[in-house]
């Protein structure tokens, strides 16, 4: 898989991949990252990319012609399967969408900056608007390491192990039930008797159980979607 | 505001804070993060913080004592507001959350890694578990990050124009209007007249306008909110 990043300031995400999972999967060629600046396609001396916006008001925008001349190329040089642009008024990413975008080959993503892009690159050239969540944070960098990271980690041979992403919260639309390891006992805090047990099948209806009344204490929207999802599987 | 990040894996965390907005807040001196390794904590010869998991199954999990020892040490430095620990089955974070958080002193992040934490640290020590959404990422640090940056930037004097927040998405519970900016035409595609008209109370009827359609057509929830806030105040 190839990720085309499009952000004036590639080195906020230097470090999240530059260790642990990310970087392994990196070194493996099981996604690549491409960094892509505007500022290299301004056509101002001093290769500004944002502007004061039209109709007045606090904040810098970015402006078209430097994303719309670097997405041109990119898109020359390739088809891409979809032109993401990481924005709080976006779709709400999930794991879903992770999922979904885990089997893509090429995807673009523009980070936005300041009070955002031109309008006119959302209408003439992103093809899907995704959120992390209903809070803002200093520009879309953070938003698409949080997604390549989501992504990445699902792409087959990432993980170690395949069936740790598979018992992950959210892979079956239940929250993951407690976990612990050793000791069995500290400062008088014990691990629940039937982890210890060595009986799988109680130890299976137990992790079933607590992530159930987890998910139904916290997340009951969860179950909600779970059982719809059921129900349109039966139907089919 | 003080900010306490528990994290084996602190060098994830490094290039989001070393540039733009973040690093200015921290050379400022609006808020303060300070790192700490569990690895630093365990008696283990090999400095181990993880082992398998009660029960079996795929993943490792964190291991009690070291994060133990350190909170402990944390909190006979100073009181905390909060220990939040970064899981995607807590409590969703959001705007207000990182208001709220804006006006704190001091706080505990913890960062799972691996399947994540022994469960008695959640149960003895954690006060709020926080999710950034419905997904799952490499560990908690990016998580971590984005609850910092989205705090860090409410702290008043962080942002050059304070009304640059203002105007931001969910801080009225409005989507963002549209944006423009240099130059009005570009390959045939016009900037709205109305944002070049001059006449300040249409633009502010435009912008409006354009926030509440934009806020109906995609998130029909944030005005429901908003509804039941407006006849909450007005009840008091």
């Amino acid at each position: 898989m190839r990720i085309d990043i499009v952000t004036i300031l590639p080195q906020l995400m230097e470090s999240p991949f530059a260790d642990s999972i990310m970087k392994r999967a990196l070194e493996a060629g099981h996604a690549e990252l491409h960094f892509h600046n505007p500022r290299d396609y301004s056509r101002d001396k001093h290769k500004k990319v944002d502007d004061y916006q039209f109709g007045g008001g606090a904040g810098m925008v970015m402006q078209v012609e430097p994303l719309a001349l670097l997405l041109d190329e990119l898109k020359n040089e390739r088809d891409y399967d979809e032109i993401i642009y990481m924005t709080p008024d976006g779709e709400r990413f999930d794991q879903r969408m992770a999922n979904f975008y885990s089997q893509k080959e090429n995807i673009i993503i523009i980070c936005g900056h300041y009070k955002g892009i031109d309008e006119r690159i959302r209408e003439h050239y992103v093809t899907r608007e995704v959120s992390i969540g209903d809070f803002v944070i200093s520009g879309g960098e953070l938003a698409a390491t949080v997604f390549c990271d989501a992504v990445i980690r699902l792409i087959p041979g990432v993980l170690n192990d395949e069936t740790s992403a598979l018992t992950d919260s959210f892979q079956d639309d239940l929250l993951a039930p407690p976990v612990y390891t050793r000791p069995a006992e500290f400062r008088g805090w014990k691990v629940p008797d039937v982890l210890l047990s060595g009986n799988f099948k109680k130890i299976e209806e137990w992790r079933h159980d607590r992530a159930l009344e987890k998910t139904r204490l916290r997340r009951p929207d969860l179950l909600e979607r779970e059982i719809e999802n059921n129900s349109e599987k039966n139907a089919k």
